[in-house]
Formats: C-alpha cells, structure tokens, sequence
C-alpha cells in the first residue's frame, strides 16, 4: 500500500484484508512494529477523533507523531495556485507540504470542503493540489468529498456486529444550524455499496448526493452485488432496515448559497432521529453516525443513549483501522 | 488505584506511601515501566505546568499521551445534559469521553468552575458528568473544587523542606483583578489539614471559604490530628506561621455576581504579599503558591525572587508526584 | 556544547565538525542516542518547520518533547521586568522557564522580536529575560536578532550543493506587506561571511542592516577571509552571484514606526524576485530563503518552481542539523 486516499483504490479483496489485519492487530498488538517511524499531521479543520486515534494509533505501533494547525500556532497556509500572497496565508502549500514531508515517514491532511463551489469541491481540489507535492505515504484525514478512515471504521463496525453483507443500510440526512460537507455521507454510501448492501439514501427535496457521488457508489454497488436508490420517503427507506446511518450535510439544490440553504433547512428541524423513526425497521436496527454529533437536533438522546447506538463502537474503530492503515503503509 | 480524583478518597497512608513512590521514582527512575501506555489529557482551560509535566512524566516512564483543547484545534464541547446543541458546541461530552477513553489507558480531565452557581461548582457537575462516562483510570487535571495534583505536589514539597507536621500553614486570599476559581484553595486546605498541620484561612471579609470547603477539610484535621480556622486578622494569623500559601480567588458572598466581586476586591489591593508581612512569622516561613502567579499584585517581586519562595520546588515537584500517580495508575 | 543560541558562540572549526556530524547521522541514523530525553519548545509566535522538525528530530534519536504556546491552550506570559501584572499576561517567565525547564532536558524558545525599539531588539532583551533564568541546556529557535538553527541548515545546504566557500552571496531584501523582523537577515550574513564568501547585502534606501549587524558579519568575514559590503544597486550585486538569498524585513530607518515603514515599502512592490534578476548571476545561482515566503509577492512562482530554488533542501536541512545540534546537547 503506498497512499491511503480512497477506499475506491483498492479492491473489495484487499479492503477484506485490511479489515482482518485491523482485527489481528486488535488480539496481537506489535508495539515495536513502527520503532522510529513518524507520522506527521496536518489539520485545517477541527478533529477530536482522528487527532487523537492516529496519535494513539502510532505510539500503540511503538512509532511517534507531530500535530500542526495552520493558523492555531503555525502560519496560515494558501493552497491556491497562482495566488499573489498579500493577504492572511503567510506560506503555501508548495512550500510547506514538501517541508513537512521530508520531516516524517507518511503524512495525513485533513482539508474539509469550501463549500462554495461543488465541481471544485467534486474535484477535491485544495487536497489533490496538496497530494501531488509529495511522494511520501499520504493519508486523507478528511477530504472536500471522502472519509476512507471512517469508512474503513464503519464497515469493521458492522462487521463487528454481524450485520448481514446484503442488509439494507440507510444513509438518512438529519437537521443542522448550518450547511455541512458531502464528504461523510459519499464516503459512507460508497463504503456500503462496496460492503454489498442494499443502499438507501434518505434525503428531503433539494439535499440530492451529487450525481457523481452516486454514480460512483452504484458502480460500486454493481460491483459486489449490492443495490443504490434514493427516496425522501421516510416510512419506505426504514422498513426492514438493519442500519440507520444518520449524516448533516448542506443543501445541494443551492451548493454555496447560505441564504438559500438555511431557508430550505428552516422547515426540516423534523429530520431530528427519534425512536418513533424504527417503528417500521428490523427490531435489531443499529443507529450509526460518524461523529460529532449535535444531540437533540439531528439525534435525539433517546436514541443516542439506547441500545441502537453504535457511535462509540464506531469511534473505537477508527483507532484498530488506523492501526491497520499505518502498518500496511509504514511497517518494512 | 483507580483513579487519581481527590485526596479525600485515600486514607492517610496511602498517600504517604505514594509520596514515598515518588521519592523513590526521582532516585530510581523506570524508563520502560509504562512502555506502549498512553494517557488521553483533556484541556477545557489553559494550562502550562500540568500539560508539560504530564506528557514529560509519560514520557519519563516511557509511554505516551495526547492531547485535545476544545475549541483550538478540536471541537466545542458540551457538558450539560438534555441540551439542544443549536449553539456553539459540536459535540456532547457523552460522545467525546467514551471515544477519547477508547484511545488510552488512563485519561486525565480539567475543567474549572463556571463560576456561576456555587451549589452546581460545589457538586463538581461538569466534571462528575464526563467522569462517569469511562471506566478508565482517570486523573482530575483541576476541576471546579479541587486539584489533588496540585496538592500533593505541595505536600511532598513541604516534607521536602522539613515543614513541622504540625507547623502552622496560612492559605492566604490575594488580590487578582478577577474572580479566580476555589479549586486550589479548596484543595490546599484540605491537603495541610490531612498533613495534620495547624491550617489557618485567612481572607477578607465576602471572601470566606464554602462551609462545605471549611467542614471537609476539619474533618481531614480531626482524622490526622490537625487544627482548621478562619480570620480576617493579618496578624494574628502570620505570627508563627511556617508556611504563608497564597492564592487568588472570587468572592463566595456575591458568587457568581461579577460587578458586586469588584466592587468588593476594589479596595483589596494591599492584599499583595510583601516582605512586610513577613515580621511576626518564623525566621524561615515560606512562600508557596501553586502558580500562574501576578507579579506585583497578587505576590510582590521581592518574596518571589527571595529566599522564602518555593513555588519552583512546588512546580518540579508536579512531575514527581505525578509519576509516582501514573506508575500507580498504569503500571501492569 | 552547553546550548545552541548563536553561531558566534562557536569557532568556524567547531561549527564544521558539527555539519559533519549532521551528515554522519544522515548516513548513520542512532536511534536510541536520546532515549528517556525530552526537549520542553516554547514558541511565542508560529512555526512549521521549526515546530515539526524538532519535534521530529528528538524522535530520530528515540526521544520525546512537549509543546507550549502561550496564549493557545497556554497562559499569556509577561518578559518585562518589575511588571505590575494587572493585564492580559497570567504567569511571568520568572516562573515558567523555570517550572519548564524542571520537566525537560533541553529548552528551546522562540521569541520574534517586538519591533518597536532596536536598541532593545538588539539586546535580545526578550530572550536574554528567560535564557539567564535556567541552566538546562537552551536552544534558540529564532529570537529578535538570530536564527542560528537556519542558519546552520543554510550552511549545510550550500556545502551539498558544493557552492564555493569563497562564492558570492547576495542577500536581497524582497517585498512583504509588512515589516518582518531582523533575524533571518542577521544571521545569514553572519553565517556566510563565517564561510568565508563574499557577501553583499543588496537592500533599498532605509533598509540597511543595523551596524551592530553588519560590524558582527564583518568580524566573521575578517577571520574566515570572507568579505561583507551592502548596495542598493541590484544589477552590480547580482553579477556573478553564486547564492541569491532573499529575505523580506522592516525599515530600518524608521523602525518601529509602521506609517512610515509602510509608505517607504509602497513604492518597492517591484522587489519580487522573478527570473529576470538572474541575467547577470552565475548560470547555476540558486535561490534561498528560509521560509515561509509568500509567493509572487516576495518571490514569484517562477522562480520557486524553477530549477535554482533549493528552498526545499533548506528546509529539509533544518530536520539534519538539529539532529546533529540535540546529540551534541543531550547525548550522555
């Protein structure tokens, strides 16, 4: 494995082998496996799982890590090529992803989407320009449209948890104060496509995935034997459901209109998952959600705390994947 | 042990056994005693002497850590329960302990007092609402009423310097030009009265200690042979004095209300400890004081710079007796 | 070697054999040298290389170290002596330097200089407060006037490149939106003039380096048989120069006062180096800087993308001699 960007980059056989190296790892840790080895990570965004899961992830392979924000403590980075630089961003990408690079063993970003135009956010263009900068093992830590780490966590979750290969698993939007990135929900609906499930993507009017999303996942999907649709009918997505994973993400009918968006979303605060959404589904439905989650306004605590939440087991994956990851890509 | 959360939860001698681990420790280090261990550090305020000694006494016993600043570089926190998280905050704490405590083997946690509501600070809701989230050994950083840390470290400092068991110890209020939390008085008190030291508080007038700060820490004095009292008198409460513990804090007559807490530390300027006050105690009375310290307002220049001060061996003294509660805590 | 704060510090002979043992760690890595050491960085303004390659360099050697930023999850620190601490600033370095230096082996502080007056700047006033207030080893990582960890991967990095000892070196001030410090500058024509090349310092009317400055880069030219002269005429500097080395810094000639910085810097937005500066250089003069540099306003892409720029090996550099630098500190 040279890159972890995408979970599309591997075949299912090799994702399944990920998979079972995440759960021999689990039962046989080897805490000198990555002696010396360094991982260095980049955040433009905030993180609370994937900053501390890689950090722990490395030091639990015997290797270490350095963390850096730009703009929290190191400078302000432009990635736009071209730019004349009189403004906040006192270096560029160019100059310090090479710089970076040469300090570590692999290197993770995380860039979430602008969110305001979506062919360039499509196009991942602020992490693909900082991608091409260097040769060293690259981990996508959360891009403009992908999430491999937490797909990777997720698939392992059902797994896990025994979920049937050709369950149905639906992807439900829920209410947020404001517009938030397409990357969870595509990486999520590719992963289960991938898995072989029957995938159901649950929206209101005007919160479509983006055709190219879809369009990937269903070649996915037709790739292992699984199914795609999508529908804003609640009652038919849930019935005989097996997963109800539940994501925030911003109107795609008016991509990078706040206005616009915040005026559909004002009618939506219903999309708040309660127990009354699994009157219909398998009685043993698992709720999923990738974190943060804002309690009470797109899950509610009833849900959050019964027996259908697997958040946390979801959250602790991300830690035995990681480990995987990071031994495939850095262990001799 | 379990936890590290307060001394009130050992008994006398085990504390004294602990402080004797952590003389041993500073003679006979363990490099490898917590080898492949991680400790998660979970800053909701600003630290300096805790966050560095704590990932340098991880680091001492050759493990690891991480850590994670709400709000700089992760996301805003929510601690009360039932909330609609429709404002600022992320993530719940009922999300984030349980994904945090799944990366390590021990996590330590502060979180001052709000400052609001003395009966909620006194009842420690913030903390007590993430502690309960874990199994995991967990470590009090500092919460709204105590920092066992913080007095332990004190306590080994004293019998570092010979301090008569039943020498007179004087926490002292000093001037801030702002309400500062009871945590470390609370704490100081406690820790001398179970050294069995004869522990007087002295404060001005609306700045007295809550009765149940006061009543805790007589019963640790009536266990270990101590003595507790309170005093506005300067005098009278210096003469004969081994130890002079100054701390900041607001005041418990108007908690809460910040215009009547400046009102009334408006006059209380010469509340800034100078060598004057050094007359009528013994010859070799010292100064401590947990740090940060405000120069010049709350401790003047020429005690911190003189011989009496000890707050260095105070801040040293933070790594040793924290070593001592990791190899406890995660020592196989 | 008892610490790292200026080149000057050592003689050329000691400085050489320490570039040696840089390039001996390069080819033979030592693991193990720094196991158990830890190295305390306290950085007052940003960073990336220097932030990353420290940290990166104490694992290369199996060692450890800790971050604090005042004011970012740290306290606010006072460097002003007698301060009556009644603002923003909560501790004074009197207190944390030593407190720090109690849980490291080694320090090493970054702090830019204040820009207001250039006799204190000069004096290292900052700086000088906390190095005199430990005895651990001190690293600087840039203070007002120096940056001796650039400027020894500076060094480095032309004897990779196998540039003439008696080469010419023209440090150019480049355009920024604002005055930058002295430090870079400062040191670099120390560093090369201690070489032994020629140097010339090609600057603006009103942005000649401070005597001081120059008269301590002259000394080390007369005893390395370098030379050292400053023009403003970039065509007769750049003929034959073998290093173009840009820097952005302040106007000396009004220094501390930003109006009239700004009004001098208005009319100098053509000093952006472009290709057409090298018409009269050496064939193979390659360009320098230290980073960050802000493109097409200081430099442009051109130039930074072209084949003469060697930014990257420099900052490469920085991970190689601060591995060499830490050995020399720590190594029992």
């Amino acid at each position: 494995m040279k890159h972890f960007l995408d979970l599309a980059d591997f075949s299912r056989e090799e994702l399944l082998s990920l998979l079972e190296l995440a759960r021999r790892l689990e039962k046989q840790p080897e805490p000198r496996a990555l002696a010396g080895k360094i991982l260095g990570l980049l955040f433009f965004n905030p993180s609370l799982r994937t900053l501390a899961s890689f950090q722990a992830a490395m030091a639990r392979l015997g290797g270490n890590s350095f963390v850096i924000n730009p703009g929290h403590g190191s400078w302000v980075l432009e990635t736009r090529r071209g730019a004349v630089m009189d403004g906040a961003a006192a270096e560029h990408v160019r100059e310090a992803i090479p710089a970076l690079a040469s300090y570590c063993d692999a290197l993770g970003i995380r860039v979430f989407a602008e969110g305001r135009d979506l062919a360039s956010d499509l196009a991942e263009t602020a992490f693909n320009a900082m991608a091409e900068l260097t040769e060293k093992p690259l981990i996508n830590l959360e891009s403009a449209l992908n999430h491999p780490c937490q797909a990777l966590a997720d698939w392992k979750t059902m797994d896990d948890l025994a979920v049937p290969r050709a369950g149905r698993f639906v992807l439900s939007w829920a209410w947020h104060p404001r517009a938030l990135p397409l990357a969870v929900p595509a990486a999520a609906v590719h992963m289960a496509a991938l898995r072989g499930m029957e995938v159901i993507v649950l929206r209101p009017e005007g919160f479509a995935l983006p055709e190219p999303v879809m369009e990937r996942a269903r070649r996915a999907a037709a790739h292992s034997g699984g199914t795609l649709r999508e529908t804003s009918d609640r009652d038919e997505a849930l019935a005989g459901a097996d997963i109800l994973y539940v994501k925030e993400w911003g109107a795609t009918a008016c991509y990078g209109d706040t206005a616009a968006d915040a005026k559909l979303r004002s009618t939506l605060a219903g999309w708040c998952v309660r127990n009354d959404w699994f009157a219909r589904t398998k009685a043993e439905c698992r709720v999923m959600h990738c974190l943060p989650v804002r309690r009470n306004t797109a899950i509610a605590d009833e849900v959050l705390d019964g027996a259908r939440s697997v958040v946390q087991r979801e959250a602790a994956n991300r830690l035995t994947v990681q480990t995987a990851v990071l031994h495939q890509l850095l262990k001799s």
